[in-house]
């Protein structure tokens, strides 16, 4: 098996997950990490890896790939098993849906309520936060409401539309719990009081084996 | 085989994406039209198969599925004959890389740069439209370079890729040779003239069989 590189900046919901579809996979791979401060993604020799300066990217053997979802689609044929994006069409398209849905649904919201409490513009910024992460709370209602009857969101099985939300989940908790955010009070944080069923199923998805080798390392 | 519908607005390019894909796998499908200049996307008929509201939907017995990307992954999983999404996992990871990149490097620039082309803004909005096809031209420039030695975008056959890429390519078009347009200069028709390679393979895509039945109604 040739050497599996993964590309990454910490804390970021897509490289988070393509990491968490490689522990998932039980593959083992070497972390990048690219400093986001540092702008080491602009960088001469990432730009010679990844002209469009993004993460995450894969890099395995010849293959070089960029694009989230698209890493997920080469692990998947690489390493079939076991399966993270469905054996049978119906699995293919309700697991596909989510992950693809993850993008605009999640990441992007969660990224616009988050930047201006990360950067300490909880307070005057706060009607625009509370705006961004308005349509968030129907997708978490949604998600809570599946999970009371099944582990994942797909049914019994892990899949990558588990991948695909957990680390934007993650990162409301994180950014929702911000000193600068309480007074915000975002309605989301302890995640077991305002989503029952989405911290038990955050739970189980913390039990990935690699859990730990994937967790954003200056989030610990 | 069950009936295969497929919910769309004429003229959107991920919907003729999935139409074109319907097409190069030789499925026959319903079209169900609805018409954006009457919300029909947000009618009470339309919202009850897909509450978001948006297009492409596509229904095949119990499925119905939502997102362009997850509809693809879905018809290559029923109906993996011809494959569309590769065969091997280095095909898979550059065929699903140009689709996922698809929207935010093509759809979406050439979108903000259409709409008020067609809504006959084009003077007064030049700038701004220049400003948003500016990075479209590196997307087809390479593209342009990469079909000099190859017949589709991913190599000898037609992949997803092409499907992805297309239509968006052609929605570029049809606003650059708008009257209103003219004025602007936009450097892409004709596409001969602008990228020979591309207008080369865009009379490929143009064979696949059923071509004819994906076309845009309205631009007949």
């Amino acid at each position: 098996m040739t050497k599996i590189e993964c590309y990454f900046i910490s804390g970021s919901p897509p490289c988070w997950s393509v990491m968490l579809a490689l522990a998932a996979k039980g593959l083992s791979y070497e972390s990048r990490r690219l400093d986001n401060s540092k702008r080491e993604q602009k960088s001469e020799a990432f730009l010679a890896i990844n002209p469009r300066g993004n993460v995450p990217v894969l890099v395995e053997g010849t293959v070089t790939v960029r694009e989230t979802n698209a890493i997920l689609a080469y692990l998947e044929t690489a390493y079939p098993d076991p399966p993270l994006l469905g054996t049978s069409p119906a699995q293919a398209a309700e697991i596909w849906q989510i992950v693809c849905e993850a993008g605009d649904h999640l990441r992007t919201p969660i990224g616009n309520a988050s930047r201006p409490i990360f950067r300490g513009r909880a307070v005057e910024m706060a009607d625009e936060i509370k705006q961004a992460i308005q349509p968030v709370y129907l997708e978490l209602a949604a998600f809570d409401r599946d999970l009371a009857d099944q582990p994942y969101l797909c049914g019994k099985t892990l899949t990558a539309a588990d991948i695909a939300v957990y680390p934007a989940v993650m990162q409301l908790l994180r950014c929702a719990t911000r000193d600068g955010a309480k007074a915000l009070n975002l309605q989301v944080a302890p995640l077991a009081v305002h989503y029952r069923n989405l911290a038990a199923w955050a739970r189980r998805v913390e039990k990935i084996p690699g859990y730990d080798g994937a967790y954003p390392p200056h989030w610990r």
